[in-house]
């Protein structure tokens, strides 16, 4: 048995609005930073424990995909950070 | 003149609680997905117009650490993605 982690990035689809993002980046350019587009995403480190990456990328995909992220706003990306062992 | 492409990478400091991660945590695991421990962070990617990577980085810096993050709970990564030279 093995300990996965992974990181699941989650940002916008492009041409999707992004408030957040332009409220900030108005601030910033109030503030005189040579800043031009702002753009907020989300990222979720998690830890599966499975026998194989294979098996535990199946997993995160499903998770990603159906839980954490929004299908008609949002796409994602994952990647893997480290393994680990288990005794 | 260039456009230099950002990702600023914020997080909880070590041992900062995440309510967040551990609500979405305990749902991962009543619907049995083998998931150890999940911890939300958000990642911004931000354009900034310089002369020098070197001045671009200054001005992330600064803004991550001014603006973007909460120094006492969060720490950053900045990552540069891309780079454009300006006509």
């Amino acid at each position: 048995m093995k300990s996965f982690k992974f990181e699941v990035l989650i940002s916008l689809k492009k041409g999707i609005l992004d408030p957040q993002g332009s409220a900030t980046e108005k601030v910033l350019k109030r503030l005189n930073y040579p800043v031009n587009s702002v753009r907020f995403g989300k990222n979720i480190e998690l830890t599966v424990n499975e026998e194989t990456e294979e098996k535990a990328l199946k997993i995160v995909n499903e998770i990603a995909d159906k839980l954490l992220s929004n299908p008609v706003l949002e796409k994602y990306e994952i990647k893997l950070l480290s393994t680990e062992v288990l005794a």
